[in-house]
């Protein structure tokens, strides 16, 4: 039984600017919603069903998973949301644009940041208005636990005890369950389910509003995945999303 | 400080029909998902903040949540769905035209149904497949919990132990929490709150759309109540609402 699905919510309107966004609140586009539509309409068309759902406190998942909800007629379905499940922090980037900045810094710096596995982007200060100890959805975590910049390691560190803690007892309980979240936050946990090493995770690209399905066994041991679309269409869509950080001449 | 908010869904697609709702899942008409918008307007322009909301498990009662956190961009307050808030059941009169039935059975008989404190409908057998047994929302209930028919009465007993158990440690606790819910839970709920007689609840009419805000003292006694609109706004939208039994001539 696939009973374990992955969403990575689609277009986000910085997306489409081609802004780092990390922890921004911005919204789907039309077509990340559009996005959205798709993968619950392949979800209902393979008669998938969850006992629970997970995303994080972003509007752009919490909407892809709405979306999905009302497609796949189960909006009674109860989630949790959970900042762990939020986007990569990308610190003082957040808000700058992708293809400036690789004019700026260089295409290698830029990867590096965007795809290293532990080095992180420059912080935002403490004192910085966008940091989130002043954002009233975090007032109820430790503001040191609130990260100010996070490499994909540092966001890892904090998706793996909330899988841990929340999402594996679940399954573990037979339920069957949904999580809809950001690309690295998901590529963190993707990391831990096939057992990707520090070395290849940086080129592993997970296409957006594709649901990627999961065979788990009792001990979480994967048993099989596949993304519920045929392979060009996966392909494409995972090209796409590593093209995003390449300089657009103008 | 106002910490409960009651809101009651606006138009279904069987409100416009003139049909006996219940616990069937029918969605909001373009001016149910308007009512929705301009609450939470209301409610943002008056400032108003939440912990946690709480809802029913059918949809009209979920979009107009949805809707009201949208407009309040709001949308990772955390919510829970529970049956006990659902609509009162009405049995085997779910589905049948209101006026046709006020025709059929005589205005006395249809508003006894409607408004009466402690008088059921007629049941739904237990192997119709309308049942809510049969329901893959209710699965996880003891079939013997789920009703077949229920009067105000009954919907009381069920919705007051929810509130017991689940929201009124919330407020105890100093959480703000709104409730989205439907016409007799939520009259079930301002019966308890606002200590009125079995005699008297029949004709109170709660609007739709329009916050109801409380503000409840440590042992959850009323301080103040207000609806969030000028009193002929409420006037008016309570009137349309008991006008909907009527019996229409063709």
């Amino acid at each position: 039984m696939e009973n374990l699905v992955l969403v990575r919510h689609g277009q986000s309107v910085w997306n489409m600017e081609n802004r780092f966004t990390g922890w921004t609140d911005v919204d789907l586009t039309e077509q990340g919603k559009e996005e959205a539509r798709w993968a619950g309409r392949q979800l209902l068309a393979e008669k998938f069903e969850f006992d629970i759902a997970f995303t994080s406190v972003l509007k752009r998942a919490i909407r892809t998973l709405w979306i999905i909800l009302d497609e796949m007629d189960l909006m009674y379905l109860p989630y949790e949301i959970a900042w762990q499940l939020n986007e990569r922090h990308y610190g003082a980037l957040q808000g700058l644009n992708k293809a400036e900045m690789t004019l700026k810094y260089g295409k290698e710096q830029v990867h590096l940041w965007r795809r290293s596995y532990d080095v992180p982007p420059p912080p935002l200060d403490w004192d910085d208005p966008r940091h989130p100890r002043f954002d009233p959805r975090y007032k109820h975590v430790d503001p040191k636990l609130l990260p100010a910049c996070e490499s994909l390691k540092m966001t890892l560190e904090r998706v793996l005890p909330y899988w841990h803690e929340k999402i594996a007892p679940r399954l573990q309980a037979g339920q069957r369950v949904l999580i809809v979240a950001h690309g690295n936050s998901l590529r963190a946990l993707v990391k831990y389910l096939d057992n990707i090493s520090d070395q290849d995770i940086p080129e592993l690209n997970i296409p957006t509003g594709i649901p990627l399905a999961y065979s788990l066994d009792k001990d979480l041991k994967v048993i099989s995945r596949r993304y519920l679309a045929d392979e060009e269409t996966v392909r494409a869509a995972a090209e796409a999303v590593a093209k995003q950080a390449e300089a657009k001449q103008q």
